[in-house]
């Protein structure tokens, strides 16, 4: 288990909690509050998002590299209401030298409320890539 | 153009202004603050997430059926300072009956900053899908 | 495991064993040849998809209800040679009446090559919906 | 226009028609046969993104550096049927050093298929990167 400390802003506005977790992994947990709904009175789907990208940030910045999102794809299974704690937990599909990939789930109450696949770039710096 | 008011506590949440736009189409803006960056001091990944995805929401619910995302994708390409306002922008690829896709940019002064494609599911109110 | 025979022409055009599977999966095999190629001399991105994509269709078609992709996503991690045996297997990561989403993950001689998520369209016969 | 010749085994296997065009884009052709079909006898999607696939695949490498798809992500919303002439035009969304990003459109007798956008891994030989 990793103790580094998170300094995420964005996470801390949307009062998401950062779990310890192993290298290559990210265990987030968040309660729905009001201001993260939709027009339809359940979480927003950036919020879901947001989750789903602190997670991937958190597991593929657990090495001794910066990594930054590249690309993700989402799916949208089911809604979250205000007061559902949703778990958020990432894995690690593939890691290379400078790309990475993780599958993400976000739950609540055992039930799947979606999923999330993010690749990353890594930058080396020895490298100086841009 | 439309002028719907839209009741979207997320984006209210991020600042988000919702500009008028024609039925399919979504315009925002949002000034980057402290409180939406990642551990390196730029827009979140999460943040321009919540940004298209609020530009989906406002651009697939402008008929009279409610429509949710099923799934969504996400390219990034630069990051956002603080400071920094971005424009979203959001166009319809496509309009079935029972789903419709949208293509999304994300730029700040005329950069390109992000691309995010978004498939809703729209809710046809006689067939009582739930 | 079902028995259902599987007529797909493009699966066969490619060489593509589809193997027995349970209600909601799939697993298929199939061997990389020249005519898969690209221009690197390895499988073809658009090959390695076509076998996802057949996974998706066999998974997907069999319940009782016609289904059609709506939307895919394929992360890419390693090239395939040609001659090494593909395998690709799917699973349902959610269903519901009218859309449904499955992973799939090829591998070769246990190495991860790529995966894949698709989400469908369930055509429900008695909506009559086009 | 770029008059390079592509040899792409899996391309010449589907028939496809590579047509000229200009750094970072591509347009291809392909008659949609009886070979190239799914189980209800319209486009296979997998044939479906082996045509946007290839599109990437030769705007991304019209340049001096080896392109190879890291991720990529598709939207159907039509079928094609046997006969239909398919044409596929990729443009460059993003390049940089490292990554680069092309959307792809599929039409047929000017209506919209499926979108594709694909990113690709730049291979600097400079820097020797795997």
């Amino acid at each position: 288990m990793t103790s580094i400390q998170h300094d995420i802003p964005f996470a801390k506005h949307l009062g998401i909690e950062i779990l310890p977790a192993s290298q290559g992994e990210a265990h987030l947990r968040v309660k729905v509050l009001e201001a993260h709904t939709n027009r339809f009175g359940t979480a927003h789907g950036g919020f879901l998002n947001a989750l789903a990208d602190t997670a991937l940030e958190v597991a593929s910045n657990s090495y001794n590299v910066q990594a930054v999102a590249l690309t993700t794809s989402m799916q949208y299974h089911k809604s979250a209401s205000i007061g559902a704690v949703v778990e958020v937990s990432a894995r690690e599909t593939h890691r290379g030298r400078s790309t990475a990939t993780y599958h993400i789930e976000l739950t609540t109450s055992g039930s799947l409320l979606a999923t999330f696949t993010g690749t990353v770039f890594r930058k080396q710096p020895a490298m100086k890539m841009s």
